[in-house]
């Protein structure tokens, strides 16, 4: 990180933490944070880890105060991402504790600062996986904020506003983001439902959109979970013959009902073989260790495989010679950037593409994320913040 | 490999070794091969490999009889390549010994079966890393020969029509090959400078043509050694502007001799920082593992980045989190087709682009693995046959 840009993210950090003078509270249900005098911490409820058990439990702490770019959201649902379950393992390194996961949030605008015009409190809003950058490099301006060598993402990151030092996610009754992060959540779907489009749904959605394919092709999605299912969905809709590789027998029916044309059980890697060569794209979801050469050989040579699940130590081995006799460009994908997650949100409930969900309540968050860890998960679960 | 294939292939060899009665043999100093009579086997010399110790040593042993469509060649020099010690030292599985390593090799034509109009006596000749394929299938008449599911390569393939059973390669008096997978070595080049062009030179030459990158492309090549130092006269004969980056500081001054704008010493990967996002292509030769993302990252967004160097176990390991953050596509290549191959012996002679080399004995082998994995070969060591 170069001096001018970390003086300009204190910069930025010292203007919008002064205070919020016209700091507009709304009639919220929310208390705690409507009662909260502007330029004070908020109080929050979350669900945190405190170690790299990966057992999550109730946490007491404070949000920043909402300041003059802010909006305060009251959290309606939060959805369950596998990522959250590595980053508080440790998987993706050391972590500082106690820390809220939760980066597919959804809820109600209570409080804007005074120089929001994007939001006015009641509006429904959602903030994905990341709530700060710069704004003012060339990714941001360009290829995607995520790629901003100052991207705050949405928990567990160094966030010199928060009381807690880091940014603290979405397990929780509220948050406070700078309005640029936030998107707005029409009408025509359910919050429950909209939660898991802000991870799951615009990781899919991003490289799925850029991969520019046409009406007939074939593409792949491997990995059928809470971001694979929704791969098939988006596929599907933009007229996309899809077949889905799992490991899973038990989800070949639901894949089918999403709209695929085939579902491949790949319990062994020859029952790849049938299909090399023959996919127009690829895209693959698997968050752990897995053969990418043999998964990326069903693509066309020339054509192209993208990865979105991001294993144990972010680390993937493939053979340089199997990538060498495919063909294939293998890449991978970050998120999206905040224009796409508008869009897959819009997306969806333009077209009525909902993610398969489970509504869980607080206390049943470690049992959920066994599930996932085990392949249990169908496909989302969705924490109702009421409960936390 | 189908059935259908496989009859195929029996077929082809079953046809190809019946009796050369027409072999038309040549007056040359190979008098044991010249003497053998047509279907008998040919006597030949090589030094070999034994067992994993990568030590070679030399034997005696017989190549198939000279078929119908086959040449015998008389071996004038045969070049070192990375491949050769990496196969002998079982780093890509489990070898079959003796085996005489060796896929870049330039000789004379010694004799021609009776189908042979591709070859003369006396013709210049070189054979590069595939000695068999079947010619029939979509990747033999298509993106090219190596791609086929049953090509055998020079060296340690299983080939019905040796007399060892597997192919053996170049370091070597002589070899026996279908003339398909020869090729002519122009006058205007020498047999010692030609050799290393037959997989080095096309290992680099491949995927460089394929780029497609304008005069003044910024093009980078990582690894600078017998395939490296290839890339980087290849890319600036073909206008590129090279960046060269290597982890052995006495190279530079080569480096920038061989045309390169910069030589960038690796010595750390902070020295690839200023380089981000800079170059529209790259290709590594590094045959060892090493951080993917980071050198991955000199390359522009959306650009290219392609492997040729095929590490132990072929295994490469990277991290998915720096190739999402890169967005570059990665992707290896494996040698050329045989197309390419002739057209880079060509392009070479004609654009007086030589490998540095150095003309060893054959006794001097041991030694010259034991630099090249040391990283001391400037650039190719190159064994004079007649010394074997």
């Amino acid at each position: 990180m170069d001096k001018k840009k970390g003086l300009t993210r204190r910069e930025f950090i010292e203007t919008s933490t002064i205070a919020g003078a016209s700091l507009m509270l709304g009639n919220t249900p929310n208390a705690s944070a409507a009662e909260t005098p502007a330029n004070q911490n908020i109080p929050s409820r979350g669900y945190a880890a405190t170690d790299e058990s990966g057992i999550l439990t109730p946490w007491e702490f404070e949000r920043r105060p909402v300041g003059d770019n802010d909006v305060l959201i009251d959290i309606k649902f939060a959805s369950i991402c596998h990522s959250d379950i590595h980053q508080m393992k440790g998987h993706w390194g050391p972590q500082q504790y106690p820390q809220v996961p939760g980066h597919e949030i959804v809820g109600v605008v209570a409080a804007v600062g005074k120089n929001v015009t994007k939001f006015k409190v009641g509006d429904r809003a959602g903030v994905g996986c990341m709530v700060d950058t710069c704004l003012e490099c060339e990714d941001c301006k360009g290829q995607g904020e995520q790629y901003c060598p100052e991207t705050t993402f949405t928990y567990g990151y160094p966030e010199e506003s928060s009381p807690t030092g880091i940014s603290q996610g979405g397990y929780s009754n509220n948050i406070v983001v700078r309005d640029y992060f936030a998107v707005h959540i029409p009408e025509s779907i359910s919050f429950q439902e909209a939660a898991p489009l802000l991870c799951a749904g615009v990781t899919t959605y991003s490289p799925i959109m850029k991969a520019e394919f046409k009406k007939g092709d074939k593409v792949g999605v491997a990995g059928i979970g809470g971001l694979g299912h929704m791969a098939i969905k988006l596929a599907v809709s933009k007229g996309a013959e899809v077949y889905a590789f799992t490991t899973t027998p038990d989800k070949a029916k639901d894949i089918l009902a999403f709209g695929a044309k085939e579902a491949i059980v790949v319990d062994d890697l020859q029952k790849l073989a049938p299909y090399k060569g023959m996919l127009d794209y690829m895209i693959t979801t698997i968050p752990v260790q897995y053969d990418v050469a043999a998964y990326a050989s069903v693509v066309k040579p020339n054509g192209f495989y993208t990865q979105v699940g991001m294993p144990e130590g972010f680390a993937l081995t493939l053979s340089a010679i199997g990538m060498s006799i495919n063909r294939v460009n293998f890449n991978a994908s970050l998120i999206g950037d905040m224009k796409e997650t508008q869009d897959v949100v819009n997306y969806c409930a333009n077209h009525k593409i909902y993610p398969q969900i489970e509504v869980i309540n607080a206390e049943q968050v470690n049992e959920a994320w066994k599930n996932v860890v085990d392949k249990k998960a169908r496909y989302r679960y969705v924490i109702d913040a009421a409960t936390i």
